[in-house]
């Protein structure tokens, strides 16, 4: 009997394929990296993924855990591996409105939890560009980020129990619903980001929060991005912390994204270096409140701010949504990040953390130097601003992978000087393997290794991947 | 050379010592366990951590790290370890005001980071009654809760970056102070909790966060508990959630606190049995302003609410702080709770969490169970009620280990069924290892045992705590 028709028993003939069968797992989304599994397999169930893992296990067989496949690291690449398909597990089990938490398998995508959530008056705050097709297993498996993290937390901060499938099949079940629990080791936290390296991840409570009542969304034009962080913290104080999200683009991701998208807009009349996206939430009826003048409240209150600022020529520019379709326009040109930077063409990309009042210095830094490399070499950048999370893209004529690598020493050179990190919220995956060598402790690389050795002795578990 | 002798080659004489003059250290806060260290020594830099730990790694010696001695469950009870007390690992290195970190040794007593970034109109949110003695390095291995998880999270959450000594002396550099870094496993979640068994903590990075500028504090009596979380929902949402802490406290509770401490008052005219303690924090200029009335807007909001609730006669009472003095004096008996109920001698002691609508079920359904093993039994409960987490005392005229045993399992049984956590803010230490074995999800339990063979594989650091 081969591989395949073992693991057909499990799953049933249909949800073991391979060859062309499997066509839609042998490329990651990026296009970066290509594989031809042995087989994909699509369980239904925990036991099924158990069963599926012990297999695997006693066969020495690679099993690779994936979902949506939006990843951004290879994470999920491996040739001749068992690529477990998490996405029949999409289940939503339960919505408990009063305890505020949903429970679902880790095949269900993200999109799928905010509109289950939403006639409850309820969020999962959860969001990024490719929310219509991650799922929430990945999600967890690399912690993502997104536009929401500032108010939210990372996705590690939005759950609270798991079931995870462990290497030879065991199923270790932490789904607690708590928010305080201090029964022994954090094991959930140790396996949200393992990127499928230590388990795999089957189910999920998350949590919920209320809905906000009226957004206020803006596009400001700051003379720099100090001016900018001062906005943010102006505007946290004044709310109690509503800000959603804020995000920053530069003049040549705004013209990228004009270039690119057919019928793309400039946000001012004028074309300024520094273009933020703010938005607040209010849930107060208070701040939803449409006053006299036709405004909501939590709108007036960002217009004094902005009005002040004006003044003080902090901003130079801003226009606020007045309805939801300039809302979207809005998301929609800060959501379009990850599509159109690929599609420029070969890149050298970086997800970088710094400390909140770096980002401004690292931006110019990162460009000086690289221009030593090739003055005509030229970037993007979009950053979650608030969270001091920088994507930054270096576009060059020079495409050699011995270039590329300067490129990416020179960003995590200047990255590593000012205490930031590598690997913000898209994980290790393959692409920051080498780099996990040159820059991560070594006495926490070492620990990792441990860790991986104890839970996975047979090493079947997406070898290879965040520990170099 | 004594292992004493050799320790004190590493620390100074008067820095390793042991017999009456390691008296402080033979008991814990509770009484509950006392032994007789080998040798306390206190180190004052990471290296000379490092050094001890390597020689009595090198030499089999048990580690015991120890900082304020305030825990609840035995963590740093081992008869003959080498302790080793953080408490001179207690420089404040840096408070990063922009960035909102402060940057501490893990000796730092609680009360003194408060006292650091007060004028900086900042906080550190964490704070329980042992404050003034409690340093963070505990707080941290415990993963420590206490009164305003509510609104900022346990312990881990405010913790951004660690430094962890290990079992064989190596220093792991997890010193970030980024909201956002996925370089790897998040060994940084490992180790907070993780109550000294897989590393000695020795510095951390801490979160900072606005001050308020007023405070909205009242003591409300409401008709069951289910109306107290009405009345928290109903002020989170006025408020975008701004309630920083909601405490619950039993009439037999009260009662308490009447008979043991001098000058106490019933916190209304009347006695009523669902007492509650709710505060709310305004950082915004608006919220905090003193309107026509002389009261500020936030009190106005809470004001609101609760006349509405006693209108709907969802509260029968309620009294609103006028002062700091008052206020005051309504944290002072919340946080009574640790030493009164130990004051009144001996009893059935639990820290369980339940899922926040369970809460008024399992004070009922435990008392109910008790009384069948002893019909003159009686308890007292405070809880976080914003948390689910629940302090259980049960008192009893029939002081015999089985009786205590049998009332454990009964409020455990009663735990379980409902979904809750048998340790949620106190950790484990040796007072609920019995409770681990029967309760813990085995699967993780033998995770947790490999973890720590994997990490620690002579077994030296504070060996027995934790995982039966």
């Amino acid at each position: 009997m081969t591989h395949q028709d073992a693991l057909a028993d499990i799953v049933g003939k249909k949800f073991a394929v391979s060859g062309a069968d499997a066509a839609n797992w042998q490329k990651e989304w990026t296009g970066d990296y290509t594989v031809d599994p042995l087989v994909v397999v699509r369980p239904a169930t925990t036991e099924e993924v158990s069963k599926i893992a012990a297999y695997a296990n006693a066969n020495d067989l690679t099993v690779v855990p994936v979902s949506g496949n939006t990843g951004l690291t290879g994470a999920t690449s491996n040739q001749g591996a068992v690529m477990l398909s998490v996405d029949r597990l999409n289940t939503i089990e339960q919505i408990d409105t009063e305890g505020r938490t949903i429970t679902v398998g880790a095949g269900t995508i993200l999109q799928s939890i905010h509109d289950a959530v939403d006639p409850h008056n309820l969020i999962f705050p959860l969001t990024f560009g490719a929310k219509g097709t991650a799922m929430i297993g990945g999600a967890l498996s690399t912690n993502a980020g997104g536009s929401n993290v500032l108010r939210y937390g990372n996705t590690r901060d939005l759950c609270l129990g798991l079931e995870v499938v462990l290497a030879d099949g065991h199923v270790m079940n932490l789904m607690s619903a708590l928010h305080k629990d201090n029964s022994g080791y954090n094991l959930k936290h140790l396996m949200i980001g393992a990127e499928g390296t230590l388990g795999i991840i089957t189910r999920a409570v998350l949590r919920l929060y209320s809905k906000p009542k009226a957004y206020a969304t803006a596009m400001v034009a700051t003379p720099t991005v100090s001016d900018a962080l001062s906005l943010l913290y102006r505007m946290q104080d004044a709310t109690g912390g509503a800000v959603e999200a804020f995000e920053l683009m530069t003049r040549s991701y705004i013209d990228l994204h004009l270039r690119q998208v057919e019928g793309a807009k400039e946000p001012f009349d004028t074309a300024y270096d520094t273009n933020i996206m703010i938005e607040v939430g209010a849930t107060s009826d208070e701040d939803a409140a449409v006053l006299d003048t036709g405004q909501t409240r939590i709108i007036e209150k960002l217009e004094t701010i902005l009005g002040g600022m004006l003044e003080e020529e902090a901003v130079i520019d801003a226009v606020i949504a007045q309805n939801e379709a300039q809302r979207r326009e809005m998301w929609a040109r800060r959501e379009a990040a990850g599509h159109i930077g690929y599609a420029e063409g070969p890149r050298v990309d970086t997800d970088i953390a710094v400390p909140l009042d770096k980002v401004g210095f690292a931006i110019e830094e990162i460009e000086r130097r690289y221009k030593e490399l090739d003055p005509e070499a030229w970037d993007i950048v979009v950053a979650h601003l608030g969270d001091g999370n920088i994507h930054h893209a270096i576009y060059s004529e020079i495409v050699s992978k011995e270039f590329f690598d300067k490129c990416v020493e020179t960003v995590e050179d200047v990255v590593q000087e000012i205490g930031g990190s590598f690997s913000a919220e898209h994980g290790v995956g393959l692409s920051k393997l080498k780099t996990m060598s040159r820059r991560k402790d070594p006495v926490a690389l070492a620990a990792m290794r441990s860790i991986k050795d104890s839970l996975d002795p047979k090493g079947t578990l997406n070898p290879g991947k965040v520990i170099p």
